[in-house]
C-alpha cells in the first residue's frame, strides 16, 4: 500500500488536478455512477471534538474508501496544531483491502474550493468580471484563488464579518494581478460571481446583495442550524448543489425546504449540468445558486489523483502491508 | 503513526491478550465510558462486495478509531485472498491526528473468539466439563481454542452441517490432549457450553438441544434475518449480549423480540456483569445466551494492544505522517 502523508501533499497536487477530479466525480454522482455513504459525525464527548467518517463508492472512477477525523477546537492553542484533522483511506474495490492513506487537510481545502469553482465554470455567466467574497478567513483564500484560476476575473470585491482580515483576500487579488476592494454587504451587487465561505449560523446576506445573473456559491453551510444567505434568496435562483439529500437536510437549502419556499425537486444536482441533461443557467438575469455541503467522494477523487501522481514521482512511500 | 501489517499480528497478539482487551472493553461500555458509532455497511455493486465501518470511542481505554473492510466473495476463488478483508485505524483522542493502522483480519477472528470466551468465564458454570460446537468452520477453531484456553474443559464435542470438517474441531481438542466426540444435534444435550459459530439464515438448535444449565453462546448472528437457534431457547433462557441495540436488531435476540417472546429490557449486558452489577447466572439450572454480534470498540481494544506490543518490541513501522 502507499502513505501519502500531509507535508508531501502541497508539492503533489494543484487546483487544477482538484477540480478536475472534483467535476468529474460530481458527474459521476448525477449519473449513478457514484454514490455517497451516511455521514458519521459523533461528539465523542472529549476535547468537545466532532468526528466522524464520510465514505463513499465511485464505480467509474474505481474510487472507495473514507474520510476520517474531525474538529478538535482546541488544537491550535493548546497545541499548535491545526483544529480540522483529517485522513483519507482508499481501499481496492476489487478486493476489499487497503490501498493507500493519504493526509487529508490541504485536501479537504482543495476540494472544498474546487467544488464552488466547478460551480462558477458551468453556471456563472461567461462575461462575468467581478469576484465578490463574503468570508475572509483561511478557506476563503482556497476558494478566491481556485477561483481567479478558472475563470477571468477583473476584479476582486470582498466583505468580512472581521475587516482586519481582508487584507488575505487582497493578497490572493494581487497574485493575480487583480484590484482589491473592501466593500459592504450593499456593495456586493457589483460581483457576477459571489462565493459565501463563513461559519454562520444566521443569514448574513440575501436578495438585496445579489444583482440579477450573478452566480452565487454558498460554501459554508454543512450542519444543522448553519446559514449563510436568507432563504427567499433561493426562492428568487435556480438551485443547484453536490448532492440534493446533503443540500435539504445540512445543506443552505435546508431552510428554504423547511420554510416551503423551495422543494426538494428544485435542488438540482450540478453533475447533470456538467453531464449536459440540464442546461444549467437559462438567461443573464438568472441567478443561479450552488449549495456545495461536501461529499466523501470528492475527498477520494482528490485522494485517489494526489497517490497516482505521488507514485509516479516516486514520492509515496510505500508499506507491506 | 505506526503501522502493523497483517502479516505481524500473529506473532504479537495472543488470545490471552484479546481476551482482556475485549473484557476491559465491554466493562466500559456497560459503564458508559465507552460507545460504537452507527454502523456504516454498503453492498457497493461491485464484486457483490458488502463494504463498511465499525467505529467507536472508549474514553476511559482512550481507543478512538474504526475498523473499515468488509466482505469480497470471490476474493478466494479469483485471488486466493481471503474474503473477509479489514483494517483497524486508530487516531489519537486528544488531537484527532491518525495514530496507527493495524492489519484486522486475525484480530476479527481474535476479538469474536474471545468475546464468547469473556461470556464463558462470567456465566458458564464453574464446573462446566464438556464444550460443545455448533460450526466447525475457520473462525470455530478461534473459537474453541479460546474457549479451551479460559476454561478447564474435559472433553470436546461437535456438529457441523458438514461433517466433513469436523476434523478440524477434533485438532483442536488435541492441541489441548482433549477426547472429542462428533455428535448428532440431540447429542449436544450433553455439553455444558455451546457456542455456535455458523453463518446460517435459519434455526439450527433450539431447547430439545440444551441442557438445564448450560452456557450458550451464539457468536454467528450479525445482520438481519440470519438465525442459529429458536427464539424459544431466548425465551427460556437468561439473555446478555456486548450491545443491545445490536443484539435485538441484528443479533440472535432480532428474532425472539419480533415474536414478542422476550422484550429489550430482558437483554442483559455483558458488562454489567463484568462490573458486578448484574450477578449473571442465578443457579445450576438456568440456561444462560450469551448474543455476541461484535462491535467496533472490540475491534479498536485489540488493535490498540497489538500497536503497545509491536511498539514495545520494536516491531510496529514507524512513517512520519
Amino acid at each position: 500500500m502507499y502513505i501519502v502523508p500531509e507535508s508531501a501533499i502541497a508539492d503533489l497536487i494543484s487546483a487544477e488536478a482538484s477540480f478536475d477530479a472534483v467535476e468529474a466525480v460530481f458527474a459521476s454522482m448525477a449519473k449513478g455512477d457514484a454514490y455517497n455513504f451516511p455521514v458519521i459525525r459523533e461528539a465523542i464527548g472529549h476535547e468537545e471534538a466532532l468526528y466522524g467518517f464520510k465514505g463513499g463508492f465511485d464505480g467509474k472512477g474505481m474510487a472507495l474508501g473514507l474520510k476520517a477525523g474531525g474538529y478538535w477546537p482546541h488544537n491550535l492553542e493548546k497545541r499548535g496544531l491545526i483544529n480540522h484533522q483529517s485522513t483519507v483511506f482508499l481501499f481496492d474495490p476489487d478486493t476489499g483491502r487497503v490501498a493507500s492513506m493519504v493526509g487529508g487537510n490541504l485536501l479537504t481545502a482543495l476540494r472544498t474550493a474546487a467544488a464552488s469553482s466547478v460551480s462558477i465554470k458551468h453556471l456563472a455567466r461567461k462575461d462575468a468580471r467581478v469576484m465578490g467574497m463574503i468570508g475572509a478567513g483561511h478557506q476563503a483564500k482556497f476558494q478566491l484563488r481556485s477561483a481567479l484560476q478558472t475563470h477571468a476575473f477583473e476584479k476582486v470585491i470582498s466583505w468580512n464579518y472581521h475587516p482586519e482580515m481582508l487584507p488575505g483576500m487582497a493578497e490572493v487579488a494581487a497574485e493575480f494581478d487583480l484590484p482589491f476592494e473592501e466593500v459592504q454587504l450593499e456593495g456586493m451587487t457589483e460581483a457576477d460571481v459571489v462565493i459565501s465561505i463563513t461559519s454562520s449560523f444566521a443569514p448574513i446576506f440575501g436578495p438585496d446583495h445579489i444583482a440579477p445573473g450573478t452566480h452565487v456559491a454558498c460554501m459554508g453551510t454543512d450542519t444543522i442550524g448553519k446559514q449563510e444567505c436568507e432563504a427567499e434568496l433561493l426562492a428568487r435562483a435556480t438551485v443547484f448543489t453536490d448532492e440534493v439529500a446533503q443540500s435539504i437536510s445540512i445543506g443552505e437549502a435546508q431552510h428554504a425546504v423547511k420554510a416551503g419556499l423551495i422543494m426538494e425537486t428544485e435542488v438540482n444536482q450540478i453533475g447533470d449540468v456538467i453531464n449536459g441533461v440540464h442546461k444549467g443557467r437559462s438567461s443573464d438575469d438568472e441567478i443561479t445558486l450552488f449549495d456545495g455541503t461536501g461529499v466523501g467522494l470528492q475527498d477520494l477523487a482528490v485522494a485517489q489523483s494526489v497517490v497516482e501522481i505521488a507514485v509516479e514521482r516516486g514520492v509515496a512511500i510505500e508499506v507491506d502491508f
